[in-house]
């Protein structure tokens, strides 16, 4: 173990959790346990990108005690704020990496954290390779985050726990409030992810644990046909007339082609033509004019990756030691790896902390397996369940005031 | 006082809210404790539809403990099922309230509660008009609820303060999701309610409590012209770039016409015409067009009537004590009175229970009073603030299991 003193540096990337900042919370309680190595931590505002723009803030002053540290954990989106810069190959653009360099040399910065999804670790994987071809000593970790659970190397991810639950926690209240009425009635709720589809599995997880969950769900791993949706809906309306229908947003043909006109082709850019419907939409009215019976469609969107108000306790937790574990890693001498965790066991939920090499996780993606996914293509299968549920369990116990959740704003 | 002993009747008709349970938590602890009057307690499954169908089940055997009535209260959304039948008028079809007497009479009924919002309680009141008539005695009480809040002769309604708790905590979490970046940005979130407007005022509780909120807010009781929304939204710009605005689904132009197309005349029925846009995608393409910046918009949608994880405890409290306070009325001799509140202070926060004659409620309406909207017609004044932060006051320590609350299914 080589000894390195220095500050630290750290950053949030990449789109919102419930729990980044709780990574970010477990990265001060790594600093603050090793105040020989490291003396003081500056957080980067909006990233690197506001970081290169001479925009940062001491962190330690701010969170001096766990209170703190509480408060900042409940509070959902970086709390340092966040970019989505991608950094340029370091063989070709070596000048931007010098000058990242000299601020870290013009700050003593001698540590590395970032917290974040892909792209940081890519991130990381770049200037832990550049830092291999020239004279300044500084380690690299990063920190994993995303709702989309779909790093590679790592049994899952900081934030898609919480994600989980919402998806999880908000079906099981969505079926409670359709099974009021007694006529046929079809809900479709579409679940974030066009790419990344294990939010939408966790729609399985009411059904699974209490015995009362939504009726279908379908992820984009199999292809979306609407014959066997129709048939898919007329057995489950044999059982019941109220049918609460999951989704991703992703979701494709047999062709490849989206089922959501507005993920086809970037709708959020497209004057021409108004109102194009999400996948949820799209099945709204294939069911309306099929069954004609009282249906209706809506996206759980935003708050799926910010309701830190649900936040799992599993999910905080972890983040929180993953941030720690990534500064000790650093402190004892590792460099371009990525704090990350592998399942001991399901029941009793155990995982262990690890550390991968970056480079490999920057472009890999992880899909939800197939044996995860029943034969009909519209459940998720006792294996899927095992993995899951553990990651939505415990509750925090948020401080509130005058009614709303107490969120830290840096 | 005249003693009456027989058993009770209770139902719960119209839309779900988070707080429809605790209400009749509330109606089983008022009959716990009047054992000698009423000595069984049913419960209609889907209101008087489905009791009239000879569908009923004995409710005291069930919520024997305070565990399962506490369990009741965090289930969302009626736990004895709905429905949305409205009575005859009892002067024209005498045979309806005969044979419905004659049910009771059966099973010696003395003592009908139900829980709703204004058919509720012209039910109630038709109910009530009907038994002046007849030979046969029997106590009929109101017990409100309704997220829309606008039942009259009642400070507030059940339901709607947790309602509105989602709506501040949803929102409070959205602004900081959206505050992670610094591009210019706009988030229109669309909240429930075409006619009542209540909840869409709730939207201005984190701004006033936390000092982070949403920059602009819409409700119909001001006309909405594109020309101040744009103004607004220039002003709001120049504060920060990340702007969100909270808009009642039910916004409406200079001419009463609805800014949404799909509020305009019941789109869900309207088959030759596509994906009619609400007014918060009507909003976005209109801010995609002259703003030209990244813009979306979402509904909040049935969260907001059904996320009892996230209840206030003010809301819960007061819906068990109108319960248990309604019984107890008609125990004591009361009959055709809804059981309401009557704010004696705001700070502290104190509320009385008084009892309103049911006739006057049934076909009223109470908006939201004009001195609680702003002059510019985009936020709340602090007399409504002063109005609305109590009533989200509070959170219930929900028990959950592997991950999810615990919700009674009948």
């Amino acid at each position: 173990m080589s000894q390195l003193k220095g500050n630290a540096v750290v950053g949030q990337s990449g789109g919102p959790t419930a729990a980044i900042n709780a990574s970010l919370a477990g990265v001060i309680r790594g600093v603050l346990a090793n105040p020989d190595a490291i003396p003081a931590l500056y957080g980067m505002k909006n990233g690197i990108e506001g970081f290169l723009a001479g925009d940062f803030v001491s962190l330690l002053p701010l969170f001096s005690d766990e209170t703190k540290l509480r408060h900042l954990e409940q509070t959902p989106a970086a709390a340092l704020g966040s970019c989505r810069k991608k950094l340029p190959d370091p063989a070709k653009d070596r000048a931007f990496f010098d000058g990242l360099i000299e601020k870290f040399r013009e700050m003593d910065i001698r540590y590395f954290f970032y917290v974040g999804g892909n792209d940081s670790m890519d991130t990381v994987a770049k200037l832990s390779a550049y830092l291999e071809t020239v004279d300044y000593e500084m380690r690299v970790v990063g920190i994993p985050k995303t709702i989309d659970n779909d790093l590679a190397d790592t049994d899952h991810t900081p934030g898609f726990g919480s994600a989980a639950k919402y998806v999880a926690v908000t079906l099981s209240e969505i079926v409670r409030d359709c099974a009021v009425y007694r006529v046929p009635a079809v809900t479709v709720v579409e679940i974030m992810g066009r790419d990344a589809r294990w939010l939408t599995a966790s729609a399985a997880l009411p059904g699974a644990i209490s015995g009362e969950g939504v009726d279908l769900i379908y992820l984009p791993e199999r292809p979306f046909t609407f014959e066997q949706f129709t048939e898919d809906l007329r057995e489950a309306f044999k059982r019941h007339p109220n049918l609460v229908v999951a989704i991703s947003e992703g979701i494709r043909s047999p062709e490849g082609r989206y089922i959501g006109e507005s993920a086809q082709s970037g709708a959020a850019d497209a004057f021409g033509h108004k109102y194009l419907a999400g996948a949820g939409k799209v099945l709204e009215q294939f069911v309306k004019e099929t069954f004609g019976c009282k249906v209706r469609s809506f996206e759980l969107s935003l708050p799926q990756r910010c309701a830190a108000h649900l936040a799992s306790e599993t999910d905080l937790c972890e983040a929180s030691l993953l941030g720690s574990s990534g500064v000790k890693a650093a402190v004892e001498g590792k460099s371009g790896v990525m704090a990350a965790l592998e399942r001991v066991s399901d029941e009793p939920y155990k995982c262990s902390v690890v550390l991968r090499p970056v480079g490999k996780i920057a472009n890999a993606i992880r899909k939800v397996p197939d044996e995860y996914i029943n034969a009909a293509g519209n459940g998720i299968t006792p294996a899927g369940i095992a993995y899951l549920t553990p990651l939505i369990r415990g509750e925090r116990a948020v401080e509130y005031k005058n009614g709303l959740p107490i969120h830290v704003i840096i």
